[in-house]
C-alpha cells in the first residue's frame, strides 16, 4: 500500500519531468542536477564554475535548500541569475518545484542551468527534474565506500566529481576503490578528481561542460 | 492529500516508537539514535566507543544502511553484538525496522543500544525509533552552516558531536558559529568537539554516556 502511494508520486513527477525536458530541449539549455551529501562542496564548485566560465556561457542556477537563502546569495555574488527554492523540510527537489522556479526565471539566452539539489545522498536520486545529466559530488573526506553504500545516486549519475582533493593527505581515501565501485554500477561514468577550493583539476570538468553545451546546441 | 499520507505514516511510526520506549524502559537500556550526513564518522565513533568502554558496559548496535553489511562487520570486530538493517533504498530507519531487529537480539543484560541511522541529515530526524536521545554528528569538514540549513535534526538532538577536529587546521569552520546556531534551535544541546580518529575530546562524550546510563538504570 505504502509502495503504491510512493509509485504514484514518482509517476506524477516523471510526467512533469518530461514536460521540463521538452521545454529545455526547445530552449537548448543544458540542465545539470547537482547532488551530494551536505557539505560536499556543491555551492563552492558552482561559485568557481560560474566565475571561471562567465565569459563563455550564460549560466543560471536553481538553489534547493530546506531553509535559508544563504547559498543563493553566494551564487548571486558571482553575477549569475539564481532562484532559491526552500523545501521547508523536504529532502529533495522535484519536477513541480523546478517547473515553478523556471516560470520565474529569464531563460531565453541561458546556455546552462544548474539545479543544486538538497544535500542528501538518497532521495534526490529518485526525482528527475528534467535534467540532461545528474552530477554527483563526493568529498574525499566522506570515504571511498560511499558508492557501495549509496548505490542508486551513483548508478544514476553521468559524472562523479571527487571533491576536496586538497584534503587527501589528511584522510584515508582510495580514488581507485571509489572509482572502481562507481564504474561497476555505471560503466560510462565520467570521473574527475577536483578541488573546487584550489581549482586543481577543474579544467577537466570545464572541458566536459563545454562539450556538453556544444552537444545540446546541436540538438 | 500527500501531506495526509505522510502524517499517517508518522502517526503509525509514533505508536511503534512508544511500544519500543516501553520495552527499553522495562529493560533499562539506554538507547541512542545516531544520525549524520554520509561519511561524518558515525561508525568510527562507535568503533572507538565500543572498544574504550567495553569493560564498563554491555553495548549493542543496530546498523542502518541502504545496502551492504560493511558497517556491521566493522562493529562486530569490536566484539559488540550487532545487527544490520538494509533499507533497500529507504532514506531512514523507522520504528518497525528497529522493532523487528530487537526481536532478533539478546538484550537482557545490555546497558546501551546504539542505533546507527542511515547517513542523511534530513529524513531520519522525523522518525523516532524509541530512543532516549538523538545524537547528531557533524563533521567539521561539512561546514559551520549546517545547523542553520538542516534545522530539524539539530533541534531534535540532545547531543551534537563536532567530529574530525583533527582536520580543523585545513578547513574553514567556526566552532562558535555552529554551536551558537545549534543552541538557538535547542538551548539545552550538549556539544562536544571530538576526533574519533585521534580520540581527542572523546572523554567528555564518555562521561556523558556514563551519566546517562546511571540515569536510565535509576528509571
Amino acid at each position: 500500500m505504502q509502495i503504491k502511494v510512493i509509485r504514484k508520486i514518482l509517476e506524477a513527477n516523471d510526467r512533469i519531468s518530461e514536460q521540463l525536458k521538452g521545454f529545455f530541449r526547445e530552449k537548448k539549455i543544458l540542465v545539470l542536477n547537482l547532488m551530494s551529501s551536505p557539505g560536499a562542496g556543491k555551492t563552492t564548485l558552482l561559485e568557481k564554475t560560474l566565475t571561471d566560465l562567465k565569459d563563455e556561457f550564460n549560466m543560471a542556477v536553481i538553489e534547493g535548500d530546506l531553509q535559508t537563502s544563504n547559498d543563493a546569495e553566494r551564487i548571486a555574488a558571482t553575477g549569475a541569475q539564481v532562484i532559491q527554492i526552500n523545501t521547508e523540510g523536504g529532502c529533495h527537489l522535484d519536477g513541480s518545484m523546478v517547473l515553478e522556479a523556471t516560470g520565474q526565471m529569464e531563460l531565453d539566452n541561458v546556455d546552462v542551468l544548474f539545479v543544486e539539489n538538497v544535500g542528501n545522498l538518497v532521495c534526490p536520486a529518485e526525482f528527475s527534474v528534467g535534467e540532461d545529466h545528474k552530477v554527483t559530488i563526493l568529498s574525499v573526506v566522506e570515504g571511498d565506500d560511499k558508492p557501495e553504500k549509496y548505490p542508486l545516486i551513483f548508478a544514476e549519475s553521468r559524472v562523479m566529481l571527487l571533491n576536496k582533493t586538497d584534503l587527501l593527505p589528511y584522510v584515508d581515501f582510495s580514488m581507485e576503490k571509489a572509482s572502481n565501485f562507481a564504474r561497476s554500477l555505471n560503466s560510462d561514468m565520467v570521473i574527475y578528481p577536483v578541488s573546487a577550493k584550489t581549482r586543481d583539476g577543474m579544467d577537466s570538468w570545464y572541458d566536459w561542460l563545454r562539450k556538453e553545451v556544444r552537444h545540446k546546441k546541436k540538438g
